[in-house]
């Protein structure tokens, strides 16, 4: 996951994708950086870290000019971290007739025959990212035309993605045909804006205009927009149905819809389908706190904030030796006695992956005083891990993979558990037929993942796996 | 305001400092230290940052010993940064027969004229904070006994003082005879812990015992707590009434109660008096969210969370030089429109002090189209600034020391505006008979300010006015 | 300018390669970086700034593996520094069937073509540098073996180059057909090791075993070495000749010889062509210091040390705002009053570049006192930029390209002035007939630079012009 | 060891210290600070490592005012180092009527029962240091002049020191009644400078005026300075004559003469006196390069730069865990093989202090080939541990201290090995009746130290046992 911004035509554009970035912090925060444009040259600032840590004034004055583009990383478990901060820029493309810079989201699954074939033909790898492979394919191009560039590169590629390429005279945005990831348009004066989403448009006081579209590439120069189809937009859609149950932040706009709706609806269609006899709502902060609200509501059982979190959780947390009960989750989150001392409790969730944390957070309400926990989860069991970008672990790992509701409920120790329907969960996000991609909670992948199969590193064992077992099923 | 922690008998003792101060973390961001001691040695380190990026494994490894005390300092607005830090230490102190680590938080009011008595009989002072003089007095006692030699010292000072003192072999917790600020004291194993909030007890696994004592001075050596009377409490206490109005964590002990009930009282009660005809009830979060929730379950309209809060706010945050509407609010807060849009809303807050942010955030939300917008501050208006320890500004800043409830109202722009009574805020944290200070309410001080005038630095005259006016009238 | 070492089958490669580095410190301040490889991956570490300061412990525990190479920067003006670090690691070139590492010394003539033609079919550049065409050429071979692949590549490259190449099992030394920079081979027990100077060998208790020859590529696994003549060494040669007047280390072997030696031939020579009637002879430290020994012993006029260098210079230095006579020498250097005084001086340096330096150092002797300062230069007048690897200046701003001795003699205010003669200077370094490179001197060019015209950077103008009339005129 | 600097009346104060500091550098590696006043307030700076690392731009900018002193501090073995840096300030000295930041070059003998006595009477301490007891006693005066206070200081005081003072109007130069250590006065336009040696002024093109006087103080304001003789000069002086031997710089004045000429007169006295048989002479550089080129000069035998030194040693350099053999020598020195091999060698050091790296570079020599190593030393053999400031071992650490020259030379494994003789030592620097300590060299200690001995620090057992050995015997 990660959360991609670029303007054109501002005077201080390096500093409006610095307040994008910012607001888009929740979708990555290994690393960031920025590219920008001054008509001549490129200037690059990328690192690990946050944004407000990364950019300093005089780091953002070198970045001059009136377009820009910028990223934020998810934590990735292992690799060359530093090597795969992005934007990645390389000096000359034929075709932009310059340096590009690319900020990519989402996951390209034919990745790996298309490096070994870049290989094979001599191209030389900086990185082990996929996104590389865009630039790759695009220098390749004997086109001397950006667009025509792109039209031949984009049917090479297959998976997720929304990219934005930043050349030295214009910024482009493009998502897949299938429309996996996010990417909105927004004005802001004279200056067109793209986003993962919206509310980074509303830090800097830019209008949202709507959704790139599955397939579109916008190219923008100046204050001028041209729009293009270069892919044919899917039948069957594949927007990450995730982004709206967890990962996008409650005051966006995506794909066109607003996510605390989706999750006040996913919250009030839990308490339908799967009541309890409680006497207080308790959300797990901060993500599952509109689910709960929604619970609350309509189950009119009151809402307690019986757990509070701690935001100073910083990324190097040094542990003691000593053995403290449920250390890691003590330091996420600490029980309110007075709220959950006796009371019959109902504890909402917006996923539950491995089962370990749940545990631990069931049994800390229950050592808060609670008399009993009904788990209930805002989406359908997780099953099946994520091809198309959404950092999930293998299979195996999925609690709900290879366990039935019941034993998850033995296991995390509560006394009740129920998960919401993915009919509940599909109404809840308004979808269209066939608009979400909703893998994860059916094993039914919407693209054929055969072709992924050799693509995959060698060390990713458990993922390889899990590919080999989706490949030998039907795909969606 | 600042957090201090303090643990003895403890294998990891620098760990558990650390811990602690982690949970404190809320209680102060501009710089935080640790002292430890094996018996031989104090060793130190502090620095400017937050817990969590100030220490390394490395650092808490040569921080040696079972005994050890904490602080986290909050941002102050001048003066040399550096070397404000604590925990303040020096080398040698006769009573103490080696070197002494000290953490204070509160505000001495007299700290002026005893520096000045000191300086003139040859003290040399490290730094500017009213802190270092309690060193020094110590220093001066003829006595060769640590005890007595604080016996000595207390009564020369006035104000509001919760101490810890590091020796070489001991561990000493301090506590004024108003009880201003908070000192809770917490038991691990075979270890006694101090702390100001019970939330740092609740993250190492400690078990709350009581408050230390007004007056009250504890001394622990190994396992063995020794409790001396040191200072006659005074008959009218004067616990910090805004500790349980904001500055506490919501699940922490407080003066021995719990702070999520007392805010949640202020909301019901301010529900009571002073009810409004709306659609939604909306807290400013975080720390207003207990205060809502009361309202919305005492007054059955329901809760929504129409603002979403940052949590990645740098203290380094890059402003564009182009302006955005209302940016400084925004970077912090951003309105849900779904949830607001055409809603009468009720804006629950626990205090107006400019005024600046609430008129920001009221039109933050009308223009996100709300209907109507009532604010209700959970604590009565903020008339007087804080001699005692709060970071208040100076009377003059401070709205309501000169408008009245309706001027306030028209100057935020909401539809109606109400505060707390100070009654109905007595109610809700449960106050005995004169036990807790108002005067940031009432303008009444419980202590002789006449004392504090010549004691301020020059450079703070706002201050020093309102220390005027305060002298001249009558106090408590 | 630039320092390359590389090691074979040694247990601590990577300290090793450190060590060497810390040896090359002198060709090369402004950034370092080390590759080595464990026979699967190829780790690197590469930052701006001294050795001592890049590697820490743990950054050269993490290069793990038994081959490593290394290479330190000499500052350059402009440009992307930190992308022009060394080593230039690619993750996956087909003919080494994995990762590559790349170390240059030296500069490549005709960089420009070859990049145009390469973006042309699609390569994407991540830097500026001329050395990351090497591996463009070499990734694009579609030979299976690597050695193959060399044969293939060599050819096109024209220029100056002694270079390094590690893969996943083996380390590769290469060197130009013309032999214009170093490359030394010694041994350390079972290891083979491949340096610029022979000074690295000294530090780490290796032995000179020779040079690598011009033309030869040397591929090292384990412990054997094979050796292949892949390109004709040219009947001409063209060892830099600056490499000896001042370039490497006075300890270092370098071509084959000491340069220690050839320096104090240097100086004899130039007493011998050039004498002066004078009291003692003053270096410029530390690099004139041989020369002028040489000149002492043979003209029998005492050596006075009466220049003191300051070897704490930073490169950060920060100035003063006010005037302060000849600052910029006073920084680096200081009259010794007591030897100046009252003498006649004969000052040896081993070049006049601009002539600004000298004039100012003249002055500064002279004001400490000196009766006389005849001024000895220890080779030709530099009248002719280099494009094999030395950071000269433009012609325009060599002073001796468009003055005459006598005119610079007035210029630097030397009361005389004389440089050793190209016949004297081919002496002192024993050159065979047609072995060294004196461009510098003379302005004949061993390669044809016609073919150099289109390659340069735009910005680089006074290069460029200085390219345009070297290519009218004829090459050697 | 150390170096001070000061400068009163200068636009530029605190940029111009950092120039003296930084021409001082020699003095002390280990940290370094400068303090500033505009005539309202005391600014500083301190950190760990060299001055060009820790001073920039915007630390200078923030050093405001004409005022400004400066110290560097050489590398200690143990203790609290970040507290020890200087210049140590005091928020408020009453006779000073404000700030005071002191800087120390020597060390005095009676700190131990000043500290325990102000202790004792209620002072609190910062840090370790001797130096902090001076600001103490200052304080301590209950005169409002600050003259009359150092009237009252200085005697109670006992040892060697130089001090500057700088308060919030006035630059204070302070030097003992003994002379121990050197502090040079100049002047720069309007302004007047202090300076531990010239070297330091002549950087910033300041003219010497001469040495402060044993006993003198001056107390600088504006362009006006007034001298006062605080304390009575000792009719015999004690001179520091380890200055001249080896710690002040080649180029510098210092004690009223010049360094280079009495090096030179030591190497030739040490030829007279101790010819050799041989064909080169080979100084260790750098500092033993004056006086070879002395024993050159005297003897007729060629000098030769046989060893090279390596000038980017940092302080953090990372060994090879393998053996290396005398691995600590080569990464400061390589032999220059063509100089050596064969040759019989004279080797002029400067001092023997443990007789390790003596023994390792003859060693090294031999190594390279020569065929006699015959060491020159030009001092006499030191005995006995310096009590102040220069940080000598303790004596037993000291070869010389319990082995005859016979003893040494084998040890060393020279050839054979001389000392320059004390007589000619002392006519060396020129020296009066009784004006230089030698103490290191005779075991005749100029000050009564029977007074230090229960000062010492308890871990410093060594230097303890040494005092004891000492107070027993007669002193000078």
């Amino acid at each position: 996951m990660c959360g991609i911004f670029g303007i054109a035509n501002h005077p201080e554009a390096a500093r409006m994708t610095y307040l994008g970035l910012y607001a888009l912090q929740h979708r990555g925060q290994e690393s960031a950086g920025i590219s920008s444009s001054d008509g001549e040259q490129v200037y690059t600032h990328k690192a690990r870290g946050l944004v407000a840590d990364i950019f300093k004034e005089e780091t953002l004055d070198r970045l001059k000019g009136s377009n820009a583009v910028g990223h934020t990383r998810y934590s990735t478990a292992g690799g060359n971290l530093e090597g795969n901060a992005q934007p990645i820029v390389v000096k000359y493309v034929a075709c932009a007739r310059g340096a590009v810079a690319l900020c990519h989201n989402g996951n390209l699954i034919n990745a790996g025959s298309l490096r070994m074939e870049l290989a094979r033909q001599g191209a030389v790898f900086q990185s082990t990212s996929d996104s590389e492979i865009v630039l790759h394919l695009l220098a390749r191009s004997q086109s001397d035309d950006l667009l025509s560039a792109l039209g031949e590169m984009l049917p090479q590629i297959q998976g997720a993605f929304s990219l934005l390429l930043l050349t030295e005279d214009a910024l482009i945005g493009v998502r897949d045909a299938n429309g996996f990831r996010p990417l909105c348009l927004g004005q802001l004066g004279d200056s067109y804006v793209l986003a993962s989403e919206s509310c980074a448009f509303d830090l800097i006081g830019a209008k949202y205009l709507r959704e790139v579209e599955p397939g579109e590439v916008v190219v923008i120069r100046g204050s001028q927009l041209q729009s293009v189809k270069a892919l044919h937009a899917e039948p069957r859609l594949s927007k990450c149905i995730f982004e709206h149950v967890y990962f996008a932040r409650r005051d966006s706009m995506v794909f066109g819809r607003t996510v605390q709706s989706s999750r006040d609806r996913m919250g009030r269609a839990l308490a339908e389908e799967s009541p309890a006899d409680a006497d207080i709502v308790v959300p797990i902060p901060d993500s599952a706190v509109a689910a709960a609200v929604g619970y609350s509501q309509q189950s009119g059982i009151p809402l307690a904030f019986g757990l509070m979190r701690n935001h100073y959780v910083g990324r190097t947390f040094i542990e003691p030796e000593s053995r403290i009960r449920n250390f890691g989750a003590k330091v996420k989150y600490n029980p309110v006695r007075e709220l959950l001392a006796g009371k019959r409790v109902v504890l909402v969730d917006d996923s539950i992956v491995r089962g370990t944390t749940t545990r631990k957070l069931v049994k800390m309400v229950r050592n808060a005083g609670a008399a009993e926990v009904h788990m209930r989860v805002s989406c359908p069991p997780t099953i099946s891990p994520c091809f198309y970008g959404v950092d999930t672990p293998t299979k195996k790992e999925l609690i709900a993979s290879s366990h039935t509701i019941d034993e998850i409920c033995r296991y995390i120790q509560a006394d009740s558990l129920a998960y919401l329907s993915l009919e509940g969960l599909l109404n809840a996000v308004q979808s269209g037929p066939g608009e979400f991609c909703t893998a994860c909670y059916t094993g039914r992948y919407p693209l054929n993942l055969a072709d992924a199969l050799p693509n995959m590193k060698e060390e990713d064992e458990g993922r390889q796996l899990d590919l080999w077992e989706v490949a030998l099923k039907e795909t969606v």
